[in-house]
């Protein structure tokens, strides 16, 4: 689907995003594990439930877990120390988000499933993790006011499928799927992109 | 079980109770949509989770997407120029709840489970997908202290299940069970039934 | 694995917790009910899930919904009439904890999975349940900021898997991890150890 260390960076870097989020709710060291795990394996989670892809993709290998483990104890050392610019963790994340959107609809895809489910996974698959963790530390999860966060998901799943209908190798698709949704991220983020926001009358 | 038209119309009436609890906190366009699609899909995907049916429903057919899509879509557009009324929406839930809990009962009664476990999978098929959404908004669940909610799917499965025993064929004691629990919800609302409130000594 | 009167001891102990943590928030009887329900058999659920094992445990009889039922019910009947002393509780939740993680480390082991995977699914065993009920509830989970909870569940998974490894009959093994995780809950509670606390630099 992806490269393996693309996956596992993935996880690395939702493990960052989890640890960061749960610092700022001044939980303990074990209570920032599990969260900083949740937020990283849960999308995923989701997926395989949902596809009913057995065993759950982190039970294959240890791996996952002490990734997550070292990722987030090294975020908590760093920021005993000094503190992280938000932009990394902006750029960070959309890093998680692409490679996990890009990978939840190729697995989505090879269950055979309609490029609309394929694009539905592909979306939960990178937004679930994010989503249960703020729920946890009792926040609306921020995707869901989020500026250009779900949309810049499915239009790189789009993207990945798209190419791939020109005649792209489903390989090379899959890197374009991941570039453009980094891409339209950074780009949302320094242009201030908003989705418009429902107002409703009462 | 129920026909297709039926699971399609609580969906579709999911998507909107989905779409109205998001635009009371103001989530952008893509934020409500999620939203509507969890609230509408929650609970039947927690119900074949649980029963370990394959595929999970929506996954079938792109139908379940793309009703939720124009729904909470045409929920947003309309609640841009007017309110809704909230008699409409109670209404809606009310249908949803009903035609979602049989539905998920008689489901979970073919997989050849206990009156038990069948009112519990069906309570959990009615009831989920709301409670879901309102976590995700950051609310107490409104089923949890709303008058006669669980319970009233609870007697209108009971009704469906009893009806069966007594002989009636089981497409009337679904009927039955869903106009059931409609019935008793319309009636909580218009008489503002209560269940007794648990007060706790400190 | 464990007795079963231990597995239904468990069930109806963390159905009490959900009680008292739903009787916190001034819920109907009917929400009561469903949060005790939750609690109890919510770390399971999740557990079954990710193994695939089928059907999910508490549908195999109709036992475990018994005794939440009454379980629960009991909590609110006492309840309504004098308060329940705080550490009487925190025995409880310490009990089933304890029983949980063990229960759901062993399933998890004889499903042939890593040291580390059996350890992640014992504490997600032991936890999950009272993490979805604070949630709803709409609280930021205790376990996330309590001392000592999680980490007294990995310790005595540790103790489990080290004494059988050394030899021990894994029923002997497994109620030394029970003993344990209750023995160093009390005394944390006793003794009130910290798990120390990430404070960030903002």
């Amino acid at each position: 689907m992806l490269p393996y260390w693309l996956d596992l960076m993935g996880t690395g870097v939702g493990a960052i995003g989890g640890a960061l989020a749960a610092g700022r709710r001044s939980l303990d060291l074990v209570g920032v594990i599990i969260i900083a795990m949740i937020a990283s394996v849960g999308g995923g989670t989701v997926r395989d439930l949902l596809l009913d892809r057995n065993p759950v993709y982190w039970m294959r290998s240890s791996d996952y877990m002490l990734v997550i483990l070292i990722c987030s104890l090294s975020t908590v050392l760093y920021l005993r120390y000094r503190p992280m610019p938000k932009y990394v963790l902006e750029i960070a994340d959309a890093i998680a988000l692409a490679i996990y959107a890009i990978l939840g609809a190729r697995i989505a895809e090879s269950f055979g499933n309609t490029p609309v489910i394929m694009t539905v996974i592909g979306v939960i698959t990178g937004i679930f993790g994010g989503m249960i963790r703020d729920v946890l530390v009792n926040e609306v999860p921020f995707i869901l006011n989020q500026d250009f966060y779900a949309s810049a998901a499915i239009l790189g799943i789009v993207a990945y499928w798209g190419t791939k209908q020109l005649g792209l190798h489903a390989e090379y698709a899959a890197y374009i799927g991941v570039i453009t949704i980094i891409t339209l991220r950074l780009a949302a983020m320094y242009f201030k992109w908003q989705v418009p926001v429902l107002h409703i009358k009462h």
